[in-house]
């Protein structure tokens, strides 16, 4: 992990100047030491890796300029994972998992037997700094998007839903052939029978593993194996 | 997860009895709230699954009946992981996923660069309790050995290690002849040259991300990799 590197939440430009406010100036003057004139890296999330160096440090900003910037490209083979709302601190390690992993959009949706309908400000919140903090470090320039949504709209799209079913195909083996593909990931207390009719009406059943996983592990499971095959 | 699942440290024998202790005692009358006369299943980690009643329930202990026992097989096909001694937190997370993900067995080894040399008996007693737990979650009849062990020692066996040079195999590919192996995963910090070196010499390197993983993530990937190819 680069330690000089920060996110911005705006697309970043040729010589240009921004400024480093809340958590991620904490992370710099802080936790990181930064210093007036330190040359850093700054990263939007959409691509871009900017060159810069501190201009000045105030209380509860710090300017920066950016000398120079590469993009990169986006992975044309893109795989996305929506998790059914779980407890915070599980959706937080998949989020940040995924991250790392190279997904492309987390959806967490409210399952039928999630634990709760809604995810709090606070979580969403949390899960934010998740984000920010394992693109940082997995040198990735895309930040997955995050989007609240309902299982009904996931399943507009190409689908895969993880299941025991020892007839079930293999992760690996369906993703051969695949582009662009969401896998769907339940709750700790498994489907609701309307549910399951709605999945596999619309998606494709696969099989992640012989054993019962946590779906925090099943989200991550998903991911390590997507990364593989679609990167 | 089968909530009325215990794990009992001996090999099960049908109408055998057994004594629940300590925290599987606590997790038993405290947690799950089990009372005499109630039908439960013991698993030993060695294959066995067994269908018990309790006999009686004491402050200590409990004392349980076994009336009947299936016996698994194991895989033919083993993936073990060895991971660099990481801070607890994060081996605690790898070791837990990696027995979900049906990991034969798990080295913890010191790296030259790792923070700490030597795992606590603090964490050896979490991980533990990780093992067990993660065992009875996940369905699983066989508890991964957990050994700690030398780099050196590992690498007697057939082993990959992951890098991120872009010309790397990746792990699926890799896999899909292989019967027994184990995959090393380094240190936060890295390697050492002569560490690299050794792995240079001794084990086959593969591509897992074209991201920077985390430690633990990276172990936990691995163990996702090989899961899905071998079993």
């Amino acid at each position: 992990m680069p330690h000089n590197r920060f996110y911005i939440d705006k697309a970043l430009n040729e010589h240009s100047t921004y400024f480093i406010e809340d958590e991620e100036l904490h992370h710099m003057t802080r936790v990181m030491r930064q210093k007036k004139n330190d040359e850093i890296e700054l990263v939007d999330g959409k691509g871009s890796l900017a060159k810069a160096h501190i201009a000045s440090i105030e209380k509860k900003k710090a300017e920066v300029k950016v000398a120079s910037i590469t993009k990169e490209k986006e992975n044309t083979r893109k795989f996305s994972i929506a998790i059914a709302n779980l407890k915070p601190s599980s959706l937080e390690l998949a989020v940040e998992k995924l991250t790392e992993l190279g997904a492309f959009e987390i959806f967490i949706f409210p399952a039928i037997y999630s634990e709760k309908e809604h995810v709090s400000n606070h979580t969403k919140n949390r899960l934010e700094r998740h984000l920010i903090s394992a693109l940082k470090q997995s040198g990735r320039l895309f930040m997955p998007k995050l989007t609240y949504t309902e299982l009904t709209e996931v399943l507009k799209r190409k689908c895969f839903f993880c299941d025991l079913q020892k007839n079930a195909t293999k992760l690996t083996t369906l993703l051969e052939k695949e582009e662009d593909i969401t896998i769907i990931i339940g709750p700790e207390s498994g489907w609701h029978e309307k549910e399951k009719k709605l999945l596999l009406e619309k998606a494709t059943i696969c099989l992640l593993s012989p054993n019962t996983l946590r779906a925090e592990t099943a989200a991550i499971t998903s991911g390590a194996i997507a990364s593989q095959m679609l990167y």
